[in-house]
């Protein structure tokens, strides 16, 4: 297997780095400039035509994409530990939250990136500003609902660490990178992101 | 257990029927109108504070958000028929696809329907109307790039009907429902849409 990578602050590739070093796997890498268009080079897309990263070349040469999708097959490869849940409810649990993370947090910050952001400004034409703005406020409220939810429980779907969790570091993450700042007075949020963030494999 | 459902044109709540149909399994259902706002009120909201449907009320009372999450739970406690996939890499590729629509199709459909339709009117405020109109094209290169995989196996994940078809088959029935047209020009997809649409779980 080779995994097609992108370094910080690329938070689908951070992903399934954290994954792996929470599994304890390396997969040999080849590393793509984004800031370079190293992932929209005919290089690349003749491999993966959506152009995006990470993707994992296997070893009959069949290309699997989307960084959760990577995940999910390394997990059915490598069931322990866990990081889809265990039985029924935990998958389930996980799943959900995996899904809030991303449809609400990580849109809007995708939205705001996407739209407000001079960076992006070279490849969004035309830049929608006052809808990205827009999201702000939404991000916001999905923090302050992820909050709630760590008011609870030690991690986003209970006691275990799960790819939620590891969705939600690389989000708030890459949300602090283009100036979305996670509020000091959500705390359980705080503590969470202390707490996930001293894991050796946060620094993947 | 306990399904709260809602009648078409909702898409989600239609997910999980079909997926349900698929099955062969029955779940009790509680039907809420959405366009009464049933969803949003308090004894709902009590239940679930995200006002979505459907969830899923377990026996414990617990509750279950997200349709993916809800098909994810019953999967797990019912493994046949696989609609999630049977092995590493049919678990990956049901994943990628349903990943696929639902960020690129249902994403656009989804913005062109909050961002543009009347009926959203009442309750996004503001419509950013140039940003929602932005989408039509996304949703027809999205729909253009799944014909080109539907050119090439029979369901979206290869041969076997997955929950990746389902999302696909709710969502252009959905862009149907409020203007979004399947061009005719894509025969593979025309096609495959008049398949799955013949299957009996289709009209669940």
């Amino acid at each position: 297997m080779l995994l097609y990578d992108a370094p910080n602050p690329a938070p689908n590739p951070r992903r399934v780095r954290i994954f792996l070093a929470e599994k304890g796997i390396k997969i040999p890498t080849s590393e793509l400039s984004i800031i370079k268009g190293e992932h929209k080079a005919p290089e690349f897309t003749a491999k993966y035509p959506q152009g995006q990263l990470p993707v994992l070349e296997l070893d009959d040469g069949r290309i699997l994409g989307e960084s959760i999708s990577i995940c999910r097959y390394v997990e059915a490869l490598h069931p322990a530990p866990a990081l889809f849940g265990t039985d029924a409810l935990s998958i389930a649990e996980v799943d959900m939250w995996l899904r809030r993370v991303e449809f609400t947090l990580m849109n809007a910050v995708g939205q705001i990136w996407a739209h407000t952001h001079p960076f992006t400004a070279r490849v969004v034409v035309p830049q929608y500003t006052e809808f990205g703005e827009s999201n702000r406020p939404k991000a916001l409220a999905a923090m302050t609902r992820i909050d709630e939810a760590l008011q609870l429980a030690p991690f986003l779907a209970g006691d275990a660490y799960s790819m939620a969790d590891i969705t939600l570091l690389t989000t708030l993450d890459f949300a602090a990178f283009i100036g979305v700042a996670m509020p000091e007075e959500l705390t359980a949020l705080s503590d969470w992101h202390r707490r996930v963030s001293a894991r050796p494999s946060a620094s993947a």
